[in-house]
């Protein structure tokens, strides 16, 4: 590493789990130096003051507009973690970066690196193989069936399989214990795994005649976002508008 | 090894696609001598005169039973892959061998080490984990979903829970699309995946609080049944009377 | 589940690390009672004051063996889980043992089940195959390479293999960059993956012709030990004398 | 599919292993047309007087240069998966192109497209992660450890981390036998498994805090090679001069 100058970082909703977890990574990181820490009943003007070039916002649908309104506003970049982001939301934001062509805001949904990876992989292996299947393998207190990233890598590849004129994957079942054969999204099967044990795992499995691939992740804990949101804010200052997901910053 | 006397091996089915593995299989082996190959229009005879000590019988149930009836009346023990075996067949089989203490009739569906092991472990490790679910991976041509290994792997597995008094496993879904959480036999959850490149899989996953531990057996063709009909072929004159499957030489 | 009456249990080193966790697991058991938590500075007579049937013991090799020696004297059987245990101090123990017929003691030094279970597995597989190998995975801050648990395995594999008179593995390797085919271990290949994001695991895959059979566990906390220690304590009763490890209490 | 006339396909070795394979996979792509098989003793011009329009060359190194002077000069365009190829005969092969500026000439050492995409995957992933290891495991058959695809991506990884600045992979490895931390490949480690049953297969394994990534190719047989055969033969004529690998390709 230079001796260059360390990027100076303020973080909204700093006292909240995943806030707490973003503090924690950029005081570890030695190019960045975590300059304010920013929750309920603190002054916005702190994160100014302390010269903030680059915010990093885990806080609520409810307050995040006008965070992100009054960052833009002092030309201060923003990594967004927070939910809720609406198409008129997106517009909203998208006009204040109009006139502010310095500033870089980026929100995503998920900063974990290894699943927007094995996402992108997976989509660009789609169009190669005759058979893909996703297993995905959760903690048995999940809710859902399959998980949100399931049913998305699921649409990612059905999109690619047929932009490339892929035809309908090869199966002879005739004779199915309902379920075997898994859920069908976008005509990709799923299959969900529930256990105690496990924590979030997910694999794509491609197979041609003689060979397969598989792409796996396993995510073990809430750390495994920081290193995105690392990526994210060493990113933001060179990439001015709108930037939605991590997936750009990952090429 | 030490200068021991070779079994004397005959094989009947031996033209066909099991026999002529069984023929290569057994001649290969320095303890087995390959003394008898007797198919459709050959005399039965043959294999006593050439003193043949053992038979595997890969034929067809149509004529199994005569063979098992000659052999058993000679004094030759069998050990027989051939399927279509009624409890009725059994128990002719037993009233034969009552008459010639001697004898031993080893009877399988499976001969495949690898399979029989992994129900085995499954079986004994069901009792000790929270939560067990089995993935089975098959070439696209499979016509039934579950596999059969894998129904009867959830049946052991049941069982031995129920034994136990295990009570239900953990599972919190109640937002599923349809097949996602699997196929339910005897309230454990199959998932069965086709794809190209595949050939036969299963894994059987046990979880609990903080650990996982999976049991897999990939099958990549039909010799890996070998080791199981010669590991028969050593076993069957120690073990008089009749045996069924190759679970009880696996302890 | 009937109305049996709970095992009245107390914990010796309750407010040590894996004291806590065993005080919750306990608690949280509904056919266990926790009568009593015991640390340093505190009576030992207050657990049996309180009844307790089984002590469970988490201290230091400093102070354990006077625990035991008050317990047995009691008639209070214990599960040990405290290190430092010489072939002396075992023997101190069985004499104290051979004056109590119908206390128990059972001292282990791994209480998850998982990785005993794989043991036991592989140990069992280990005549059935021409090849097996072990990888181990763990994080990269553990200082040695195997770990324990694989080298231990290796053992337990070519004690098996030699018994059953199995000749040398096949390998035809004669161009190898050096360390590739990993650490040699009683002629068993270990291979020790370090790598940011593991936590610890182990797979033993073994292969002959046409299948392999692979046994892996993965273990992801420390509470994957507490169902082991209830497993102990719920059975030692039943097991007068000294027992030595958990492996008897899984067959 | 649209009715696109099918390309005209000549294979030269078709009486070879490989080229054998050719023939078939041609004949089976509907989009194919398969118009001549040419094999020692055959007349090239054969191939002309069919008009192919792409020539698939699995010969030996002595006849494969003759082969491409004269397609090139006829201005057919050759997939070639001929070995041999020094940096001298890829010189003759681009001057004979650069007067047939329409003629497109693919030399690759490995048609596998699994494999290639493993290796862009894990070109790709390497800079995002702390740790990563390679796991490479192949039939006891094969005589360098390890192999050369696991060496090719063990380089094609460290000159990725290189490039973006990544410092050495954590370890704190004190205590190791000889051999279980693998090789080294240019920093990367490498674990060579040799086993009955396998065939060949790797595993790519990223680690950083709390995630792992996992990219993982199984080849089963030599018909997996004919996937990234018939791509080639199909991009083949829209991509003039020579071309080396299948890795621009597939992106």
């Amino acid at each position: 590493m230079t001796d260059v100058e360390p990027i100076r970082v303020g973080v909204l909703g700093a006292r909240g789990r995943m806030g707490l977890e973003v503090c924690k990574a950029v005081d570890a990181a030695p190019d960045l130096e975590l300059v304010a820490m920013v929750d309920q009943g603190d002054w916005l003007f702190n994160a100014a003051d302390a010269g903030a070039q680059v915010l990093v916002d885990f806080t609520t649908p409810d307050v995040v507009m006008d965070n992100l309104h009054w960052a833009v506003d002092q030309g201060i970049s923003v990594v967004v973690g927070t939910s809720g982001f609406t198409e008129q939301r997106l517009d909203r934001v998208r006009s204040w970066l109009s006139h502010k062509p310095g500033v870089g805001v980026l929100i995503a949904p998920n900063f974990g690196i290894g699943a927007v990876l094995m996402m992108q992989f997976a989509a660009k292996a789609a169009r190669y193989f005759e058979s893909v299947e996703i297993i995905e393998q959760h903690h048995p207190r999940k809710l859902d069936a399959p998980s949100g990233t399931a049913t998305h890598t699921a649409r990612l590849i059905a999109g690619a399989r047929a932009e490339a004129g892929c035809g309908p994957m090869p199966d002879a079942t005739e004779d199915e214990v309902a379920g075997a054969r898994g859920a069908e999204i976008d005509g990709v099967r799923i299959h969900s795994v529930r256990a105690a044990g496990l924590v979030a795992h997910q694999e794509v499995l491609f197979g041609t005649q003689g060979e397969t691939l598989t792409i796996r992740h396993d995510s073990l804990d809430r750390a495994s976002f920081m290193p995105g949101v690392l990526l994210a804010v060493r990113s933001i200052e060179s990439r001015p508008g709108l930037t939605i997901g991590l997936d750009s910053l990952l090429s």
